[in-house]
C-alpha cells in the first residue's frame, strides 16, 4: 500500500458514518465471498463501493420493492466480473424477488444465504451476473462491452417509449440509464460502436461511467492501453467528466448531478480508482481475478477499522441503504402507476399498447395484414418477401422496430414511409446502426430488454461480427430478431468473404435460438408468424439474395409446416427417396422431385426451414416426416455439411458446401458446386441403386 | 454534378497530361469493368484514383517485376469492394504473376482481359481482392476493418523483422505499410482495436489513407456517423493530416511525405473524396455499389474528356506507370538483394534463419526440446503442458511469437524471460493485444502474411469476438496459430457467459481449419508438432482450463496419432461397444473403458483431437478405427452435440451439452450434465442392450 493509501485507511477508521459502514459492508462482503467460493474477482467491487453506493443511495429512480416498475432507472454493471458488487448492492438495497411472470415470490432477490453461495450450483449469485436467474440483474454480462452496448439499447427504448407514449401532463418514460464499466469494456470494439451511436443520436439519458484503474489482468494497462479515452469519448460527442479519487463520493455525486442536467449528448464519466482498495494488494493486478488471501482479507479488514467477522453487515446498514433508495423510488414508482392509471382514460388505445408491450403480448390481429403470395414461377427473394411481411406487421405492432448496420437496402428490413429514428425524432422506427453489426447486436439486445421486439439486419457472413449478442440473446431468452440476408452463394459476385458457409451450422449449433431459413414468400410469412409469437428466445432469420420461384400451395403442401420446423411439402405414394431442402433449394428439391416422378422414382420432398422447431416436435411427428425405413435420403443446401448427418444418416447423402464459394455470377456457381436439378437428380438416382 | 464539380471537370479536359490520363484510366477501366459485370463499386475507385496514383506512382517501393521481394511497400485496400482500383493499378503497373511456389508463370499478374472478367467465374479478378489467388494482393479484404488490422500486423513484422535482423550497414527492413479505408472501415470496432494498438505501439511505418466521402449504404453518414474521426485518431496517439480534396495530388503528395518523416507514431491522413466523382452520380449513395449505368458511363467519360471506348488504355500510361513505380522499385530490390547476400556471410546463422522464414520452413532439429511428459494420474491442464511446448519450441524457432487479449497469464502463452513487444523493443516476442480480441486475430494474420508463425489467445468463448479474423485466416490459408483456453464448462464458476458450448462446432464447420482438441499433456506435444509442420492452413488448439490425467502411454497407445485426427487409444480383442471422446473426456472415456473392462465389457477408447485430420485419412484407416461393424458407439464431450451424429451413427449416442451450462464447481457441472465415469458407462451399456 502506498503512503498516501495508509493516510486514507487512517482517516477511514475514524469515519464511523452509516455511509461509510455501507460503503465497506459492500466491499467486505465482496470479499468473503470470493474467499469462501476461492473464486471470483474482489478487486473491482472494493474499487468502487463509493461509487455503487452514491449512485444507488443518492440517485438511481428505483423501487426495491417493485424491480419491474418500467420507468425504473437502469444500472448495467457492465463489468460483469464485479458481480459481488451487484449483489452486494442488490441485497443491501432489499430488493424483492419476483418470478418470470413479475410476481413476487416472497423472498429476497439476493440474501445473505446466496452470498455466502457464491458461484455454487443454483445460487442466485453466479460468477457473472444472469438476466432472469437473479431480480434485480438487468442483463446478463461477462464477455466485456455487451453491457455497454445494451445500455444504448436501454437508452434508446426509454427514448422511444417517451416519444411515443408521454403526453401533456403524462411523463411516462423519463428513466436514466447508467452503466459501470472498465478498461476492457473501453478496449472492446463494441463499446467504441455503441458509444459511436450514442453521441450521435445525443443520448443524455445515457451516463457510462469508467472505471480507470490502470490495471489489466497482463499488469499496468500501459503494457497495452494508453490512448486517452475521455478524448475519444469527447470525438463521438460525449460529455465528458472527472473525477479523480473514487472514495470521493461528493465529487462523485457532483458528476452525477451534472449528468441529470445534461440534456443534449450522453455523458462519460472517468473514475480514477484503485483496483482492491485498502488491501495489501491494491493497485496490483493480483487484486482482479482471484481471492486476496486469508491474510490479506484480515490485513484488509483491520486497516478498513472491520471486526474480523465473515459476511458482516452491521445494524442499520441494510435499513440505511433500503431507505435511501426506497425513500425516493416508491413514491416515484407510486406516483407513475396512479398516473398510468389515469392515462389510460385519457388515452386507451395508447395504454393499451403500453399494456402490452410491457407484458410482452401481442394484439389481436397482429397478423391480419400479412399477405399471401400468389404461385409465381420468378417469384422474388425472401429477403424482398420478408420485407413486405415486416412492413405489414408494423402498423399493427408499432413496437417491432430496428434496422440494419447500412445495409438496409439490401436487407429490406426498411419500414416504408416512416420516419428514423434520430436525434431530432426520437419517435422514429427505422434505426441506422451504421457499419456496426457488433453494436447493433449489444443495442437491440437492450431494446429487447426494455419489452420492444426489435430486430437487426445485415448480411449473414457478418453474422461473424455480431456473435457475442447473438449468443447473448439465447443466454437472455431474449425476442431479439436477427434478419440475415445474402445467406449462401446465392451472393454470386462478391465472392467468398461475402458468402455464408458455415453461419448456418454456428447458428444451429447455439443452443436456444431459432434458425429459420424459408424456402418461399409463404415459408417467410409463415416464419414471421411464428417468430412473432414465441418471443421467449431470440430467431434468426436466414434469407436470399436472389429471386426464388413462389410454390403452388394447392399443389404442395401448406406454408403453415414452417412452425414444426420441416414438413412434406411433395409426396409420392410409397417414398423411395426423400429430398430435403431449405431455403433456395427448396424448389431446387420439387423441380427435382418433379423430374423423378416423371421418371417414375417415387420421392418425397421435405422442407425443413428449421431444425430447432423440429427438434421440439414429438417423436411421431418427426417419423412421420423423415421415416426410418426410407434411408435414402438426400439434404440439399448451399451452406457447409456439418450436421446434416443426423437427418440423412449413414446411407444418406448431401449436396452442400465443402469449400468457400468463389465470386462469379450465380449459374455458374451453382453448376460447379453441383446445385442443379441434374446434379439433385443423379444423386438421388445414386442413393437408391446403392 | 454540382457547380464546383462541373468546374473542375471542366479544368480536367484541358489537363491532358499522363498523370491525368493515367488517373482517368483507372476510372473508366473501373467504370467498365463494372459495368459489364452488371456488379460491382464503381463509385470508390472513381474517386480515390488520384489517391492510389500519388501513392503507387511517388512512394510505394516496390518492384513490379519481383512481387514477392521481402522489403516491398506494402499496399492494403482495406475498403474490398473497391477492388476495381485495385486490379487497375496492378494492371497499369505491370505487375508479374508469380505462382503459389513464387515463380514467375509468364503472364501478367491481371490482364486487360482479366478486368474484362471482373467478377467472372476463374478470372484473377474476384469480386474482392483475394490473397494468393492474384499477385499483387497483399491480404484478402471486404469484411470492414479486416484490412485495417491486417496492415498493423504487417507493420509489426516490419519492426520485429528490422530489429532482429537489421545490422549496421545492412538495412534489411525498412518497408512501410499503407492502408486505404473507407468510412465503413472506420465505424467497425475491429479497427478502432487496431488503431488502438498501432498508437499504443508507436508503429511510424504504418499510414492508413481514410477516404472520407460522408457516404455509406443507406445514405450520407451523417444518418449514423457523425463522430470527429481525426480527433479520435489523436486520442489514440496518430499523427493526424487532412488532405481536402482527393483530387489535389501535390497536397496528398505533402501528407505522404509528412508520413515518411514521421517517426514517432503512426499516421492517419483524412482524405475528403466525393464518391462517383465526375459522374451524374456523384456524392450520392446510388455511386456505391451498382454499376452507373450505360449513360451515365457515357456522361461520365464526356465528362472526363475520354473517348466513348470501353476498357480503353491511352498510349503511355502503362509505360509511364511502370517506370514510374519500377524505377524506384528495381533498383531498390536488386541493392536489397545485393546486399543480403553479403549479410548471409557476414551473419550466416541470421542469413540462414531469414531464408527459412522468407521460404516458410522450419529449422531442422526445430522440435528436439519438445518435452514428452511422464504419466501422472493428477496430470496438469492442456494449457499448461501447451504453455511448456511452446516454449520449448520458441528458442528454436523465434519468429514462432504471439500474444494474449489480455489473459497470457491465464492462457499460459508467454514466453518465459523474453522481453515484451513494446514501442521501446520491437525484438521482444511477447505481444500484449489487450482486451481486443477482434484486433488481435486481425493483427496475427497481418503478421502470418509476412512470413512470421503468429499466434494469438484467448478464452475460447471469446473465439466469438474474433470470428471475422480466424474465418479470413482459413480463407486466405495463413498458418496463424489460434490458441483457445478455458474450452467447455471445465471453467466452471465463471459461468456460462465463459462456457463455450457451441465454439467447436463453429470451428470444426469452417473450411480449411485444423481444430485440434488434445487429451492429454503428450497429445499436446502432438499437436505443436501437427501445426507446426502444416503451416498452410490455421489451426485452432483448444485447450483446458483445469488438469487432467497425462495417460501412460506403454498402456495406451501412442500420442503420435494425433496427426491423423483420431486413433485408437485403448483397444478390446473385438470391442462391443467404442467410446469416443475428446480434450479433458479422453480420461474419462479410459477410465469408464477400464470400469467396462472390468465388468467384461469388450470396448474401445477412441481419442478424437481432430475432426479435419480424421477427414484427411483414407477410408481404410477411418474404418479401422471407427468399424462400421460396431454402431454401439458413445461420444462424450463437453460441448454442443452438433455434428457428432457423423460418428456415432443413428444407433450411436452422445454425452455432450444440450443447454448453456451454469456457475458452480466443475465437479458439480459434471454431475449435473452426466459426465461422470458412472454415467458414461451407464449410457454404453444402455447402447448395448438396445
Amino acid at each position: 500500500m502506498s503512503d498516501t493509501q495508509t493516510a486514507d485507511v487512517d482517516q477511514l477508521k475514524e469515519d464511523g458514518s452509516i455511509e461509510r459502514l455501507t460503503i465497506d459492508t459492500i466491499r467486505t462482503l465482496s470479499m468473503d465471498a470470493v474467499q469462501k467460493a476461492n473464486s471470483g474477482h474482489p478487486g473491482t467491487p472494493m474499487a468502487l463501493a463509493p461509487v455503487g453506493y452514491t449512485l444507488w443511495s443518492q440517485f438511481l429512480r428505483y423501487d426495491p420493492s417493485t424491480p419491474t416498475w418500467p420507468n425504473r432507472d437502469r444500472f448495467v454493471l457492465s463489468v460483469g466480473h464485479a458481480s459481488m458488487l451487484l449483489y452486494s448492492l442488490i441485497h443491501l438495497a432489499g430488493i424483492e424477488e419476483v418470478d418470470g411472470t413479475g410476481k413476487k415470490t416472497g423472498k429476497e432477490a439476493v440474501s445473505l444465504n446466496d452470498i455466502e453461495n457464491f458461484r455454487q450450483l443454483g445460487s442466485k449469485t453466479p460468477g457473472h451476473p444472469e438476466y432472469r436467474h437473479t431480480t434485480g440483474v438487468e442483463t446478463t454480462t461477462g464477455p466485456l462491452g455487451q453491457g455497454c452496448g445494451n445500455s444504448v439499447g436501454m437508452a434508446i427504448a426509454e427514448r422511444w417509449l417517451a416519444a411515443r407514449y408521454n403526453k401533456d401532463g403524462f411523463t411516462l418514460f423519463d428513466h436514466d440509464v447508467y452503466a459501470l464499466c472498465g478498461d476492457g469494456d473501453m478496449m472492446e470494439g463494441v463499446s467504441a460502436e455503441a458509444a459511436s451511436i450514442a453521441g450521435h443520436l445525443k443520448l443524455s439519458n445515457l451516463c457510462w461511467i469508467y472505471d480507470s484503474n490502470h490495471i489489466s489482468i497482463e499488469g499496468d494497462t500501459a503494457l497495452a492501453f494508453d490512448e486517452d479515452v475521455g478524448k475519444r469519448f469527447q470525438a463521438y460527442g460525449w460529455n465528458v467528466i472527472h473525477v479523480n479519487d473514487a472514495n470521493d463520493c461528493a465529487a462523485m455525486a457532483q458528476a452525477l448531478e451534472t449528468f441529470r442536467k445534461t440534456d443534449d449528448r450522453p455523458t462519460f464519466i472517468v473514475v480514477h480508482s484503485v483496483i482492491g482498495w485498502g488491501s495489501p494488494r491494491a493497485g496490483s493486478e493480483k487484486a482482479h481475478g482471484e481471492p486476496l488471501g486469508v491474510d490479506n482479507v484480515k490485513a484488509t479488514k483491520e486497516a478498513y477499522g472491520w471486526p474480523q467477522k465473515d459476511f458482516y453487515v452491521p445494524d442499520g446498514v441494510e435499513k440505511h441503504f433500503n431507505q435511501a433508495i426506497a425513500g425516493r423510488g416508491r413514491r416515484l414508482r407510486e406516483e407513475w402507476e396512479a398516473s398510468f392509471a389515469k392515462y389510460k382514460s385519457a388515452y386507451p388505445d395508447l395504454g393499451k399498447e403500453l399494456d402490452l408491450i410491457l407484458s410482452d403480448r401481442l394484439p389481436d390481429g397482429w397478423d391480419a395484414d400479412i399477405p399471401t403470395f400468389d404461385p409465381d414461377e420468378k417469384g422474388l427473394a425472401t429477403r424482398d418477401s420478408s420485407g413486405k411481411v415486416l412492413n405489414a406487421i408494423v402498423p399493427k405492432v408499432p413496437w417491432l422496430l430496428g434496422g440494419s448496420a447500412d445495409l438496409a437496402p439490401s436487407t429490406k428490413t426498411d419500414i416504408k414511409n416512416a420516419p428514423s429514428f434520430e436525434p431530432d425524432n426520437y419517435g422514429g422506427t427505422n434505426f441506422h446502426f451504421g457499419v456496426r453489426e457488433h453494436g447493433m447486436g449489444a443495442v437491440v439486445n437492450g431494446m429487447s430488454l426494455s419489452h420492444l421486439r426489435a430486430y437487426g439486419s445485415t448480411f449473414f457472413v457478418f453474422l461473424d461480427y455480431m456473435r457475442p449478442p447473438v449468443r447473448l440473446s439465447s443466454l437472455m431468452e431474449l425476442g431479439s430478431i436477427w434478419v440475415f440476408t445474402h445467406d449462401s452463394i446465392g451472393v454470386g459476385e462478391d465472392g467468398p468473404t461475402h458468402q455464408p458457409i458455415e453461419q448456418l451450422a454456428m447458428l444451429r449449433a447455439t443452443p436456444g435460438i431459432d434458425t429459420i431459413r424459408p424456402g418461399d414468400a409463404n415459408e417467410v410469412a409463415a416464419a414471421w408468424r411464428a417468430l412473432m409469437t414465441d418471443g421467449g428466445h431470440p430467431t434468426a432469420l436466414v434469407l436470399s439474395r436472389q429471386a426464388m420461384p413462389t410454390l403452388d400451395r394447392s399443389t404442395y403442401a401448406s406454408a403453415d409446416g414452417v412452425a414444426k420446423g420441416a414438413y412434406v411439402l411433395a409426396d409420392s405414394e410409397d417414398p423411395q427417396v426423400i429430398l430435403i431442402a431449405s431455403g433456395s433449394e427448396v424448389s431446387l428439391a420439387t423441380r427435382a422431385y418433379e423430374q423423378l416422378k416423371a421418371e417414375g422414382v417415387a420421392a418425397r420432398v421435405v422442407s425443413m426451414p428449421s431444425w430447432f422447431r423440429f427438434e421440439l416436435q414429438d417423436q411421431a411427428y418427426r417419423e412421420s416426416v423423415l421415416p426410418a425405413g426410407v434411408t435414402a435420403r438426400l439434404a440439399v443446401e448451399m451452406g457447409g455439411e456439418m450436421g446434416w448427418d443426423r437427418y440423412v444418416g449413414p446411407k444418406g447423402s448431401t449436396i452442400t458446401m465443402s469449400t468457400f464459394g468463389a465470386s462469379a455470377p450465380l449459374a455458374g456457381l451453382q453448376d460447379k458446386y453441383g446445385f442443379t436439378v441434374e446434379n439433385v437428380v443423379k444423386t438421388a438416382k445414386a442413393l437408391l441403386a446403392k
